[in-house]
């Protein structure tokens, strides 16, 4: 049973008008150790507000929808934690729900959440495919509360965005390499429709560009943004192009790319050198330390979640697109390239 | 605006009953291809009930609350995944809420999935403290749908389990370590307070007991279940203790461990063999690929998330608990014991 206004009123031998006035930090002329008494009580009863009572009232439920693709990639882990810290520091709860990077799952979130209610929506729209998005477009105008659009980002939808600078990360991870002399550089990117892929394979293309390196189509692998991908992409590599670098768009499949590399016996970086993309948290400590462009997964949380605050608080206030910059993390998986025997 | 039966009826020219029929899988006489139009149509419009309609009707929200310590730690995302590809696969969504290994939050958590209404929560209570255990049963009790615990297991509660034998799974760790020669043997565990380290602890103190081997106290260490707590363990180990062995209680705080034992360039498994407890995914692919206690978290969630469909289809079923048996997994951080010179 809950714990009602009444019970407290009745432990403290206090009118249920008092506690009521203290607990919902109203003004009151009440001595300190009778606010102090009804606090005390109120914490050892375990009282809570009733929260559908209290969203009725306030027209906010103190709840916020999180929506990301996969829980167990590092990156999406320590966003939605970014975001936890800053809405709980608000009094704010999240539901979060992981769509598997399935489109399918992405709408029945969105539709889930604004069924039951929440004061804003912060989405990770990894799967929004371009041929769909007035779909999806419409169905995220139809939701009453502020949606914050994190990680990928679609202009059309017409969100508050935090994202980072995908192109110019792509561009510094390519660069390195070509820096050290790499010239057959392959990359195993995520799946084509994503926008984040697209503006990572503009980085890679630019790089290459610049440094009159040619571009060709079969040293370009799709795969998944998950180790498996990675480690399938890396056999393919290994069986269709001369490649001494690999540029990774993220740093699971890089790790699933090392473990390909390892079966086969390739040293990484003596004979191939890696890139990976994230900077997760174990990237730093694999049997080869992966170099690696950063990106801070837990500072764009609290950003995103301080513009849906922002947005919850003032409604009608501008909309705005937050990018962070990369940099790039040197480590062990990239080395200079091996005099080329003639 | 959300699209409504009535919608999907004008759309293809039918009734409001013969649309509401096929949709909702009732049996009806329609010809196949008015089905595959109704059904093709709903998908195009992008149709979706309304749950809060449809959860008064069935008295089922269609969501399942689940409470976990740390989305960061790859223990509890795959926990997370493996109880959300279940529940996914009979059209239930997971309302997540992370603790951050705080009492308070936990407490908050249940109270939040409480108010909003859900069939059933799935509860890690990581951060309950004996002392205050009554509390938190009487709060549980006041749930009016299936509780099941996970992980952590706390027979007061009356609640179905889902867990690991956590003290065979250290008992096999240090007996593993005891048979390489070592004698001097530290072990980093979590809070006190938690029966996962109180079980863990208990299995420890049998393997060392079995073998004839003391119990100094000084060679056990608080940690937290966190990176940062194992890497200040360690520290603690190389200053106070003779140790040729570490046992840590999770694989995270061993990673710690290992980066303090890197700083003061001891080797692993040369100077310190060390066995951590999960098998997380990176365990395998670290520097020193870790000898660890496997766990099979994403099992662990399908069973527990089985476990709390079968409750909320049959209330007053019987209550289980349901015990995951642990194996060793022998990699390069351990090692006999160099002899001892005297």
């Amino acid at each position: 049973m809950s714990v009602t206004l009444k019970d407290i009123a009745r432990k403290t031998n206090l009118s249920v008008t008092t506690v009521s006035l203290v607990l919902n930090k109203k003004p009151c002329r009440v001595s300190e150790n009778t606010r102090d008494l009804i606090l005390k009580t109120a914490e050892e009863m375990n009282y809570y507000p009733n929260q559908l009572a209290v969203g009725l009232v306030k027209q906010q439920t103190n709840t916020v929808g999180l929506i990301i693709p996969d829980i167990s990639n590092h990156f999406y882990s320590n966003l939605a934690l970014g975001i936890d810290a800053e809405m709980n520091s608000h009094n704010k709860n999240i539901i979060l729900l992981n769509t598997d990077f399935d489109a399918g799952k992405l709408v029945r979130g969105i539709n889930v959440l604004k069924s039951r209610g929440v004061d804003a929506i912060i989405l990770t729209a990894a799967s929004l495919s371009p041929k769909n998005l007035s779909l999806y477009s419409d169905l995220i105008r139809s939701v009453s509360v502020p949606v914050i659009t994190v990680d990928h980002y679609y202009p059309e939808l017409n969100c508050s965005a935090v994202q980072l600078n995908n192109r110019k990360g792509a561009y510094i991870a390519v660069k390195h390499l070509i820096n050290y002399g790499h010239t057959d550089i392959a990359c195993i990117t995520g799946p084509k429709h994503s926008t984040v892929t697209l503006e990572r394979l503009e980085g890679y293309r630019l790089a290459m560009k610049e440094a009159g390196l040619p571009l060709p189509e079969k040293y370009m692998f799709c795969g998944n943004y998950r180790q498996e991908g990675g480690a399938k992409a890396a056999e393919e590599i290994l069986q269709s192009t001369k490649a001494t670098a690999i540029f990774s768009f993220n740093d699971v499949m890089a790790m699933g790319a090392c473990q390909t590399l390892k079966k086969h016996s390739i040293s990484i970086p003596d004979d191939i050198s890696i890139v990976g993309f994230d900077n997760i948290d174990f990237s730093g400590m694999l049997a080869v330390p992966l170099t690696t462009v950063n990106q801070p997964a837990y500072e764009i949380g609290q950003e995103a979640a301080r513009q849906a605050l922002q947005e919850i608080a003032h409604p009608g206030v501008e909309k705005r697109t937050i990018t962070f910059e990369p940099h790039l993390i040197i480590r062990d998986s990239t080395k200079a390239r091996a005099a080329v025997k003639d």
